[in-house]
């Protein structure tokens, strides 16, 4: 991509009420723009990432046999009156001129429940896993965490379908390691924990996965013998204790909720009366999981992790591009060299930003900064001058010196 | 994919309020749920066909040099008071418990020509072009044709920005070259004519793309000559005239209407300010055009056209398998070779759908119908006495009989 083309250029102001760090840093990168709080326009460099995010995760959800449906962002009132939660204050709701009330969609067991109870009926069906990437809407009196927790927002939400509690445990530990796995890509397993909190009233705990960031506005508690961690909300009487092992003396950290899992079981097969006829010939209710990802604010989470006074510093698995290609400078050989690196990086599918705009070095490195492409490639007369590009990493302070013929080489091994 | 693990088997009744043919087909062929009038669920098969439909859609658009960005659903108030467009009834419309309002966008002319404001101040950064594919919601008091006509659909939508009348007058041909090679790609093409309609308060036409089928609420009339039709709304007294050649022969037709095109010139720069600095220092306004393409719409509509009394007739370019392989009675011999065939076909990247059911040869070659997979493989004792497979198009009633060896070559040219 030409960086001369490219709608959203890096900005040096932010918008004054927009306090949270994650925000700030896409907004002046060019990723993203702030419409009102809470809600936000990708702009071309933020959707690439958001869209890596979502892959990412799609990836592995199909790897656990998950198949993708996409649900409606409307919802029915009828169902949610079922489950007694049409009045929950989260809920966005439409009234129309026509006397007919909808609701906007933060989450879709009232969805899934019914669709599944359409198509299900016998155990020879059982188990099966549906999911959807989707944007979600939340009533958020006071969004001030960028996209950390925005009033429209992506998600992945996935539902698992059993007859049996031990299958429902079985894949449960599945989706667990498909979630450490989508950490992993995103280089934040190290600083996620599987966290205990409260299970509702339909189970003891269920599990978050809490991203330690001074962001976070989740207070967590982590045991380093197990390696889990404990929210705050389930502590008693003001004194942590590990879950596993009993252990007491815990490290308190500020976390963010990258995602949580519960063991629904008959919370909502229960009042849909979604039952399925099992081997003996018996009607039986199904048992359900729940297993939902913020794709957005996983984005956000990552911000608030990779980046340093001057900008972001994007991991290669979501980074926008893989290289940024610097042009310094206004003669002839270094435009037709830089224009045939950028033709071998197009070639080769080496995703590219080339920085091809007339402004100083000085600038060109403060955006490419910004922007946190994981290699910038510079290109400039005095470069040339040794037949060589200058190579650095953005996470790295080395700068490295590259002849040009092997500049292909070393970006196709890195 | 198995189709014994697909989720949305092929049923036999539609709900009874479902009154349009492509709902009807979609809901049996198990492509998508109704969950209330115009609300639809997609389910796997469904999103398939949908994705394939807004991925052919999306790399035209890039084509033309559109730049993907994603923009919110939910609408700033003041920014369509700001267009005096806040009460048009199609907004479906939030009001929180924190005395804040939201619309539902239904367009965005009011997110991006604010949003285009910030970034762009020169000449020099002209022309450009973005768009999104991207859930839109209206208010839609009966909806009643399936998904031509939704609540909740996927629309494609891009906007064009320009400094001078002949630079968006030149990208205005180049969009609708592009619409045509989408229509193209999606078999539709013949059926599908430019059609003058009305341009609203900014111009004296605006431009559809209607489609021509019994479903259609349209009414146009097409001029054989040049190519081109006028929307029923445009015709004066009753006498309907070719605009280009103003014949007066026109031939009268039902059309659904794919896309619209808008030349807005200067009808949201003005209003939102939205001024560029000239090469002679001086401010004028932008000038814009706009370019609506319904996805979900489009998918409607290739089904209205292409089925018959047994089912859909998926065009290649979106079906949602390419093959549909057919395991018929359960001898080992059958089993062995079924399996092998389907390997293969996963090996070479041929997508296929394989129905390994224990159903009757009956009711899986009437699933395959209704389906509408191009090709359907099916492999019984009987064919393997011959070593042979059976292999028929969707659209044709000829049955071929293909040597087992022969075949892998035959799906890959076909």
């Amino acid at each position: 991509m030409l960086q001369s083309k490219l709608f959203g250029q890096t900005i040096r102001e932010v918008p004054r009420d927009e306090l949270s760090k994650n925000a700030q840093l896409l907004i002046r990168g060019g990723f993203m723009d702030k419409m009102m709080a809470g809600v936000y326009t990708y702009l071309p460099l933020g959707l690439r990432v958001l869209r890596k995010i979502e892959n990412i995760i799609r990836e592995e959800m199909n790897a656990i046999g998950g198949q993708e449906i996409l649900m409606p962002a409307l919802q029915n009132k009828k169902d949610w009156e079922t489950t007694k939660r049409w009045d929950i204050e989260v809920m966005m709701k439409i009234k129309t001129s026509y006397d007919k009330e909808f609701g906007l969609g933060w989450t879709h067991e009232e969805v899934v429940t019914p669709l599944a109870k359409k198509y299900v009926k016998s155990y020879k069906d059982f188990p099966f896993y549906l999911y959807q990437i989707q944007n979600k809407f939340r009533n958020e009196p006071r969004a001030k965490s960028g996209i950390l927790r925005g009033r429209e927002f992506s998600m992945k939400d996935l539902y698992s379908f059993h007859t049996n509690e031990e299958d429902l445990d079985r894949y449960y530990e599945i989706a667990k390691d498909a979630y450490f796995k989508i950490f992993e890509k995103l280089e934040i397993k190290n600083k996620t924990f599987l966290t205990y909190a409260s299970g509702g009233d339909f189970s003891k705990y269920s599990h978050e996965f809490q991203t330690i960031t001074s962001a976070g506005e989740d207070t967590i508690y982590i045991c380093d013998k197990c390696g889990v961690a404990v929210n705050e909300e389930v502590v008693k009487d003001n004194k942590p204790e590990c879950p596993k092992c009993q252990n007491k003396k815990l490290k308190k950290e500020k976390a963010i909720e990258a995602g949580n899992i519960f063991k629904l079981k008959e919370r909502f097969s229960q009042p849909f009366n979604f039952k399925y006829l099992d081997k003996d010939g018996k009607e039986k209710l199904v048992l359900m999981g729940c297993y939902g990802l913020g794709s957005s604010r996983l984005m956000g989470t990552v911000v608030e992790i990779f980046n340093d006074k001057n900008g972001i510093i994007w991991p290669k698995s979501i980074a926008p591009f893989q290289v940024h290609l610097i042009k310094i400078g206004g003669g002839e050989e270094v435009k037709r060299q830089v224009e045939k690196i950028y033709q071998s990086c197009l070639d080769k599918d080496i995703e590219t930003l080339f920085d091809d705009r007339g402004e100083s070095a000085g600038v060109k490195f403060k955006d490419a900064d910004l922007i946190g492409i994981p290699i910038r490639v510079v290109i400039s007369e005095k470069t040339l001058s040794n037949n060589c590009v200058e190579v650095k990493r953005r996470k790295e302070n080395k700068i490295e010196m590259i002849e040009i013929g092997k500049l292909m080489n070393y970006l196709l091994i890195n």
